[in-house]
Formats: structure tokens, C-alpha cells, sequence
């Protein structure tokens, strides 16, 4: 077993000093907080996280949730997750006072949130689900919902969950078919069926908020036809709960994630499921996304942290695991020579190298859109309010895909590490390969989330947000480029921002003409091209930020902790900014391969 | 369940077409073989794979082996597989008539065996281990232990193995310490653990024949003073079996491959385990790295395999699944249409279309392989056997890896075609995303690969098989410049074949200058550089062909077979051969940032 799984420095150097949390903290929305209190609470989840998390990990794998007799059965860690974490503030802390919550900074949300998907990638989820069925009855429903179901969610007495998929539909929410009809009482009744429904049941709970996409009797058809209702599974009624005729069909076996439950639902099987309209008719789709940003940013986080304990798990044993022995100049190993520890061998050095730039990396661009959130909704100037709501928009996609997709990598890379012990299920970096593989499925996959940054966010207001964050990366250029050894690195940012524009000028061309299909037919390398690019402005901004610690000397952290962030700057640069290169390449290259149309077969 | 695992035009097509088995068929050592023998053996595996093994893929997972009171426990179709599959000639096939084999082309064999293991990529372990360790004895054992042991062997009727790992040494086989004392008889006494046994025991063969590493007393340290045993499970003796002091300890609980047992072996843990010297005292590691392209070659082939039977599995689903819709002319979707079937979407396509060429440029890399093995042992002319030879041992090293490297991330992309579902226990995809990540760490990891093959191989007989490779490839560039629609991909090719030289031109100023740590330290990447330019030679060849194909109005295939040909190499150009510029650009990027010695720390 593992002993760490995050690292608290590199946490709090990327809050405080980095990504300055003071400045989202000196916000009115948050004057009652200060660093000392979020230290305190940061500390007690840490806390909460090394005894009741951590030491669970492979337990909630190996008992795996399951399906009997119309109940899902999982690990009873779930209870202390919802009661002990409810009471930390785990589900209440982003919330505003007037909704019970303790109006806490989304960056500190998502920082303790990493610490906690860090040591346990799966019971935060029990949580982070009720977490967001809570935001959208706190902003959306009325006050009596309100009253009913938000504080029991808060403290984690009452489950939530988000119903959006079903068999037929998929991604595509514009099919979803389950039924709300009116009834004289002013509610709906539901009809229908949802699948993959995280979190969507289990014994730990009184009853479950599910938060339910459907279509009332008449709507339009498409996504704008769609409502959102809250719909219980026992209906609080006289002081008591009702069985509100919501049943569990089955929970799915899966690859990774096994003690997080993944159910299918039925809904009015016995024509007695009541749903109750939050907001307006119609809207439900609109609501749900306004939501999505943070449960996008959540996922990220998730995939960020398994990184984070892949990357710890395979440091360790690196660095005790005796084998093989260094090359002597002459190329040849002397047979006489103690082993070296594996460590000392470069190539597993760089697998050691790649994880850290990708999960440090990753943390970074999840604290920053979550700083970004925070200021979306905080500042008091509605013009820099905006600004911070496009640059979370463009954010948004590659805070989710990135850390799923080069998470899944660098996790695979700490497989690598440990040579076949790796594969064996006595080590736990073969949990984490098959954990982290869901992060690019869930809340809309790689492919979408592509779509979503190239043909959504890059054009919207002409480019707003995409020119937004170039001037972000200048600012950092322009401090980096005055520090003799920064200054390549920045240099050479400076040509990629360059590159970016040249390949958006490229592709907008086809959308301009009206080739929709060819603009995003590659929008994944996009996605791979510019979120690469962020990493690396981020990972230059923490170079940044570690040289002004040496230049200082300030003493928060030790020499070797600021040099080891320069060091992985200059990696990530090396190895992984490259990329970019080949990237571009394939994006300007005019060939069409992947679509079928009149004047050309694809054969797959 | 999916329905196909393999295409059979597809192999068939490499093998005549543009491997040109008939040339293999023509040499002496095979005359009594042709074609149409070649097809009934192929057919009869095929059937053999759709009634014996495909049948059961997700059931050996399911009922994976395990260890239970001295026992591993394996699923029944374990006998099958030896005993039909040994009747079939699974094991005996390549192996001379004097030894009780058929003779058969290595072509023929990984063919066949890349049908079986498409199948499924777990019982053929069985037999594949039986027939390696089978290799050894009939090519270096004295007659009377190959008269004990290679026919019942090469029957199926006992099972072999390779016991090379020990806990303390992993790769590192100078530091194995399992001991060898001779005793009065002439054998020796064996004392020591091995562990990561493939097929090391089960109760489906009436014993076991283990091809073992040891240090006889007071040899020389390191890989100098191994030699090789055949230490049996059983003794036979007085026509009988004697129990051997061989016991089984445990069984590795794994990711994947669940269905293929890796055994924990303690030989003479009560003085009474007999070994039997193969061959002469201390070359048993030159012995092992004799018969090792053949087992490296058999990894590259399941890795493919793998990736076959999941391009098959979720091309499937792509062609099944409705979801969503495709844009129109003004980037919109027409709610009212019909959903598309996913395969319609630009970038499932490119998720198929990436495991085609990886799985297919794989496959022809190991048949190539096969031919370049059959014919540096059966060529009349010595200079053209050790042509061959060279480009043997040159590619070794990149059909294991490539296939296993890519393999993984084409089944990743598979699971990828099917969103929430890939991740589910219902569909086979997350088994194979499981199954095939061992790859990279049998028979020698990723990093012993690559430095072997650029520390090594590159190097050998001052760059000879380079040379030789390079020459190979310039013969199908300039077949493929004389057509118009091929000469631009043969063009580039060529001018990556100039960057390979320039590329290693960098790298081996290291080399000469002594600094072999930074010249190898980059090795992976070096791995996957040239890898990725030999197979889009292969795909260069094999749209070639398909175009001698289509110009001769050739009916063997259809002509969208011979198409979708040329149509995949343009993909692999474009999407993969892509990544060579970025990953030049990074060999050649001087800064060293792996390696820690007295100038540098390198901080993990």
C-alpha cells in the first residue's frame, strides 16, 4: 500500500502562490474567510482524507457495489462519506449562507476536493453528486422545494443525483423520451427510464433527490422540450416519506470505479411517481448546463488526483525497488555493483517526469478555472465578472478532457514504473489504470467536449474568449521573458500562441464556407493542440511564480521544491509542448479522411 | 458478444500479396508446403478459433485462474486448447520434421497464432509457452532428454514453461540466484523461486517441462555464469512419474489475462528437485536470447491480435448504435431527422480508422518479421540468410513494442466508440483494455526494448541492419513514386528516412563522445520514432499492392478492399507518421533533464 497519494506543498504553492487566493478571498462574496481558516479546513479534510478515505481504496474496488433484490449494496464507507463529510462542509461549502452553505471559494472547493479524490477516487463521489443535484435546487427551484429537500442534501442525510442519460439517447439529450404529464394538483407524473445514474441508490441514505431530465406531455421537440424536476424517491409527506414509485432496475459492472454505484432507474413503473417543475417549463436543459461547468471542472479534478496517486504509488517503489545498474562510461554495466534503485535509470525517471508535469499541470488548470468561477461571480466590475465567465467558458472543455485523457497516460506510465508487479493486483496502479479510464466518458466524452471548445467556445463572440486567454498567457510571457533562464521557455510560448492563431485561421476558413463538418472533423486534436498549449503557459506560470520564491528567498517552501518546479517546466516544455508541433501539422493538413460524403468513401 | 475478431482477407492479402509467402514456400526447408496446404492449415485454426476459443474470451476472464491448496486452478478449455490444439499442429508446427514438426514457414505460424490469439488472447498462452519452451530443447538438449521430453511436448500432452524472473532480480537476469549443485549423477540439485510463470501449472497436463535459469556453484557472477535446465515437475522415471520437489506457491492475481495463470514456483525446497543441464555450463542466457525474437515476435502478435478483435468489437457497435445527428450546411443538427448510426460522426471514424492502421500496420510488421526469420534459415546463399538475419534482429525490439505500445492505445480508442458502454462489464472492450496492457511489460518492458534496439541494434556492425532496413524501404518508395496518387506519401516517406539518419547522427555523437546514459536515455522515444516510420513503409506497401491490385483488375479481393487500403495508409500518414517531426524535434533537443550526476539534480 501506497503512503501518500497528493502533495500539500505543491497544493497550497499553486493556491497561495500562483493562482493568489488572496485575491478571491479579499472578495466581498468571501470576507469572512481568511488563509488561516481555509488552511484549517484544507487540514481537516486532509485529516478526514488520510483516515477515512484513504485507507479504503482497494476495499471499495474489491467489494465492488452490486445489484439484489431491487437495492444496490455498497461499501458502508458511503455512510461515514455522507455523514462525517456533510458535517466537514464537503457538500455545503460553495453554497451561500442564505442556502445553508459556509460560502466558501470555489478554489478551495476544488482544492479539497483533489485531496479527497486523491486518497479515494470513489466515495467524494456519493457526495459530489448530491453536491450537484443541490446547486440546481438552490438556484433553481422555488422556495418551498427549497425548504424541502436542499438542507437534508447539504448534510448529506439525503442523497442527489443528475438523471440525463437513457438507453436510447445517449449523449444526445435532444432524444430523451421520459414523460412528465400534468396533474390537478399543479406536479407531473414521470414516466420513463434513466441509465448510468451515478450514486443513484444504496442503503446509506433515507431517500434520494434525483434531479430529472424530462419532457412534458406536448413540448416541442429537441433539447428545447426539455424540463428539469426534482423527482424523489420517497416523497416527504404528514412528517414522513412516501415511496414516490421510483425502483431500481440494476446497477452496471464496471471497469474501474467499482465502489462508486452506477444504477438504472425506473420511474412511474406504477403510473405513482411525482416530479415537481424546477424553474420554468422547457428550460431544464439550460439549467443543467449553467451546472455543468463545475460538475465538468469536478471531473477533471477527479482524473487530476488519480494521476496525483498513480504518480506517489510509482514514486515510491521507484525509489526502493533495487534492480539493474547504470551505464559506466564505456556503455556496459558492472555485474559487481550494487543494483541500483530504479529510480536512477533515466527512462524511468521520465515516466516519473511525464506524470508529474501532467498531474501538477492539470491541478493548475483546475484551480485556475476554478479561480476564474470564483471571480465570474464575485468581482464587483460586471465587465471583468464577464471576462472571467468566457475564460471559464474556453476552460471549461479542456479542464475536463485534459486531465482524463493525459491523466489516463500518465497513470499507464506508473503501471510502467513498477515493471509487471504493476500489473498485479497486489499493487494498486492497476486500480487507477482502470479507474481513471471512465474520465473521458463521463459528462460528455473526449469527442464532445472537443466539439464543445472548437465549434462553440473558440467562435463565440468572435473569438472573445479564445483572444481573452492569449492575453493571459502574454502577461506571463512578459514576466517569464526577464528571467535569463525562463526566457527560451517563454520564447518559445510566445511562437505556440502564434501557431494557434495560425491554425484557428486555418480551420475557420471551412466554417466560414460552410464545411461545419471538415472545421471539426479533427476538433480532438484541437483539443489536444490547445489544451497542451495551456498546460504549458500554466507550467511556465509556476516556473514563474517557484523563481520570484528563490529571488525572494522566501522561505515557505525549500530550494529543491522551486527548482523541482523549474526542472518540470523545462520537461513538460521538452517533451510534451513538442507535441504541438505535430499537432499543427495534422490540423492545417487539408486531407479528409473521416467524412463520408459524394465525392468520397471512408472505409473503415 | 461481438461477432468477429479477424479479417481474413485482410491476412491473407499480407501474407501472398505483399509478403510474398510463395518465395518463402519455394525454399528447400518448406518445399512441402504450398499454398494450398498454407489454406487448409489456416482454415482449420480458423475453425478450430471460432468453435474452441472465441466462444470462450469473456468466461476465461470470468472464471479467472486461481491458486487453491498447492493448485492453480484454470478453466477446463485449458485442455482443449493443448490437446486439440497440439492434434492441430498449434506446437509442432514449426518445428523440423526430425523433431516429430510439420515445418511449417514462421509465417504460417504467426498467422495462424494471430487468428487464435484475436480469439482469444489467453488459452493459446498455453501452447505458445509449450512451444518456446520446446524451441530450447529441441535445439539444444542432447538427445536423450529431447527423446524424454519434446514429443509429448510438441503433443500438448505436458505442458512447458520459461522460468527466468526471480522476486530479487525482475529484468535484471545478472542477478538471478537460483542455484544449480552438481551431483553424483552427472545432474544437479536445484534450489530457488521463480516467479511471473506463465502456464506453470494446471491440472490439464500430466506434467510439466520448465526451461529454466540457474547458477551452477562457483560459476561467474552476472549473466556469464547462468545456464539453462530442464528441471521437470515430474521425473519420469522407471516408466512413471516421480513427484520432482518442484511446488507451486501461487498464483499473480492480474489486471488482465486472467485466464492465463502466472504461477509462483519453489524448486527443491526439500533437497529434491533434479535438473537437467541443457546444452553446455553457462550459456544459458545466450540459449534463451536465441529463441527470444521468436517469443518477442509471439508478444508483438497478441498485442496485435488484441487490437484486431477490438477494432472488430466496436466497429460493430459504430455500425449498430444510433446517436445524435450530423451537421448540416450551417452547423446545425435537424432534430427532427433521424439519429445517425455513430460510425456517420467525423470522429468515430477517425477512432476506427486509427485501430485499423495500428492494428493492420502491426500485423504486417510481425508476418514481415516471420519472413525475414524463415528466410535467414532456410536461404540457399549465406550473405542473403544473415541479410535477413540482421533485419530479424533490427526489428525485433519494434514488433514487440509497436503493437504492444499502440495496441493499447487503438484498444483505448475502441473502448472510446462505445462512451458509457466501453466502460461496462456487457461489453468486451474494457476487457481488452485490461488483457492487453501486459504487453508492454512481457518478455522485456518497453524500456528494455528501446534500449535495446538503440543501444544495440542500431549500433551493431556499425549500423548495418539500419543500412539494411533503410534500403528495403527505399525499394517500395521508389515502386510507389511512379503512381500518381502514391508518390507524395513516398516522397515523405523518403524525407523521414533522411531524418532518421539525421536523428541518429545526433544521437551517436553521444555514443562516440562516451556519454552513453544521454545517448540511450531518450530510447522510448527513439523506439517510438523509428517504429512509426517502419510501419508507414508498411503501409506503403501495402497500398502498393493494393494499387497492383486494382491496375490489374486483380478479383482476388473487391476493389474497395484494395481502396480501403490505400485509403488507411493516407490516414496513417497523416494522423501518425505526423508524430515523427515532434518526436525528432525532442531527440535532438539537447537539454538533459532524465539523468542526475554531479552537474544536474533531477527532481521527481
Amino acid at each position: 500500500m501506497a503512503k501518500q497519494y497528493m502533495d500539500m506543498d505543491t497544493l497550497k504553492f499553486l493556491l497561495y502562490n500562483v493562482h493568489d487566493l488572496q485575491s478571491v478571498l479579499d472578495q466581498k462574496h468571501f470576507s469572512d474567510h481568511d488563509k488561516d481558516s481555509v488552511e484549517i479546513f484544507l487540514d481537516s479534510i486532509k485529516d478526514f482524507s488520510d483516515k477515512e478515505l484513504f485507507p479504503y481504496i482497494k476495499e471499495v474496488d474489491d467489494q465492488a457495489c452490486y445489484y439484489k433484490d431491487g437495492k444496490i449494496i455498497v461499501h458502508p464507507q458511503v455512510e461515514t462519506m455522507m455523514k462525517k463529510g456533510g458535517e466537514l462542509g464537503v457538500i455545503a461549502g460553495i453554497f451561500d449562507y442564505e442556502d445553508g452553505g459556509m460560502q466558501l471559494p470555489g478554489m478551495v472547493a476544488s482544492a479539497s476536493g483533489f485531496i479527497m479524490d486523491a486518497a479515494n477516487n470513489q466515495l467524494p463521489g456519493y457526495t459530489g453528486l448530491t453536491l450537484g443535484a443541490a446547486e440546481l435546487v438552490a438556484h433553481f427551484a422555488n422556495d418551498e422545494l427549497k425548504a424541502t429537500y436542499l438542507q437534508k442534501m447539504l448534510d448529506g442525510i439525503w442523497g442527489g443525483t443528475m438523471c440525463l442519460t437513457e438507453p436510447q439517447a445517449g449523449s444526445s439529450l435532444s432524444d430523451i423520451t421520459t414523460s412528465a404529464t400534468p396533474t390537478e394538483d399543479g406536479h407531473y407524473k414521470i414516466s420513463g427510464q434513466k441509465i448510468f445514474i451515478s450514486a443513484g441508490d444504496h442503503e446509506y441514505c433515507d431517500n434520494f433527490v434525483h434531479l430529472l431530465l424530462a419532457r412534458i406531455d406536448g413540448a416541442p421537440a429537441g433539447t428545447k422540450g426539455i424540463s428539469l424536476f426534482i423527482v424523489p424517491k420517497h416523497r416527504p409527506e404528514n412528517g414522513g416519506l412516501t415511496p414516490n414509485d421510483v425502483t431500481t432496475a440494476g446497477d452496471f459492472q464496471k471497469l474501474g470505479q467499482r465502489g462508486y454505484c452506477t444504477t438504472h432507474l425506473m420511474f412511474g413503473e406504477k403510473e405513482d411517481c411525482q416530479g415537481y417543475l424546477v424553474g420554468e417549463a422547457n428550460k431544464g436543459l439550460k439549467y443543467m448546463f449553467l451546472m455543468m461547468n463545475g460538475a465538468r471542472i469536478g471531473v477533471g479534478r477527479g482524473g487530476t488526483a488519480i494521476a496525483s496517486a498513480a504518480y506517489h504509488a510509482s514514486l515510491e517503489y521507484a525509489k526502493e525497488r533495487p534492480q539493474g545498474r547504470r551505464l559506466n562510461n564505456e556503455g556496459k554495466k558492472n555485474v559487481n555493483d550494487q543494483q541500483s534503485l530504479i529510480i536512477e535509470h533515466a527512462d524511468v525517471r521520465r515516466m516519473l517526469l511525464l506524470q508529474k508535469v501532467v498531474y501538477e499541470g492539470a491541478l493548475s488548470l483546475v484551480l485556475y478555472a476554478s479561480r476564474c468561477s470564483d471571480l465570474s461571480r464575485s468581482l464587483q466590475d460586471e465587465k471583468e465578472r464577464e471576462k472571467y465567465q468566457l475564460l471559464l467558458e474556453i476552460l471549461t472543455p479542456m479542464v475536463k478532457t485534459y486531465p482524463s485523457e493525459m491523466g489516463a497516460v500518465a497513470v499507464s506510465n506508473g503501471v510502467q514504473v513498477l515493471g509487471g508487479y504493476g500489473f498485479t493486483m497486489e499493487y494498486i496502479l492497476q486500480q487507477y489504470h482502470r479507474d481513471i479510464r471512465i474520465f473521458s466518458l463521463y459528462e460528455g466524452t473526449t469527442g464532445i467536449q472537443s466539439l464543445d471548445l472548437l465549434g462553440r467556445k473558440v467562435t463565440m463572440q468572435r473569438g472573445k474568449a479564445v483572444e481573452l486567454l492569449a492575453m493571459e498567457i502574454m502577461q506571463t510571457i512578459q514576466k517569464a521573458v526577464s528571467n535569463d533562464e525562463l526566457r527560451p521557455y517563454a520564447t518559445q510560448l510566445g511562437e505556440k500562441l502564434q501557431l494557434v492563431q495560425k491554425v484557428l485561421g486555418h480551420l475557420t476558413e471551412y466554417a466560414k464556407a460552410g464545411e461545419y463538418e471538415v472545421f471539426t472533423a479533427d476538433a480532438n486534436l484541437f483539443m489536444e493542440f490547445f489544451s497542451n498549449i495551456t498546460i504549458a503557459w500554466l507550467w511556465l506560470d509556476m516556473a514563474h511564480h517557484a523563481k520570484l520564491g528563490l529571488i525572494k528567498g522566501d522561505k515557505t517552501y525549500t530550494e529543491e521544491f522551486y527548482e523541482s518546479k523549474v526542472h518540470a517546466m523545462k520537461f513538460f516544455f521538452k517533451y510534451e509542448l513538442s507535441k504541438t508541433t505535430y499537432l499543427a501539422e495534422v490540423l492545417m493538413n487539408k486531407e479528409t479522411l473521416t467524412i463520408q460524403d459524394s465525392t468520397q468513401k471512408v472505409f473503415v
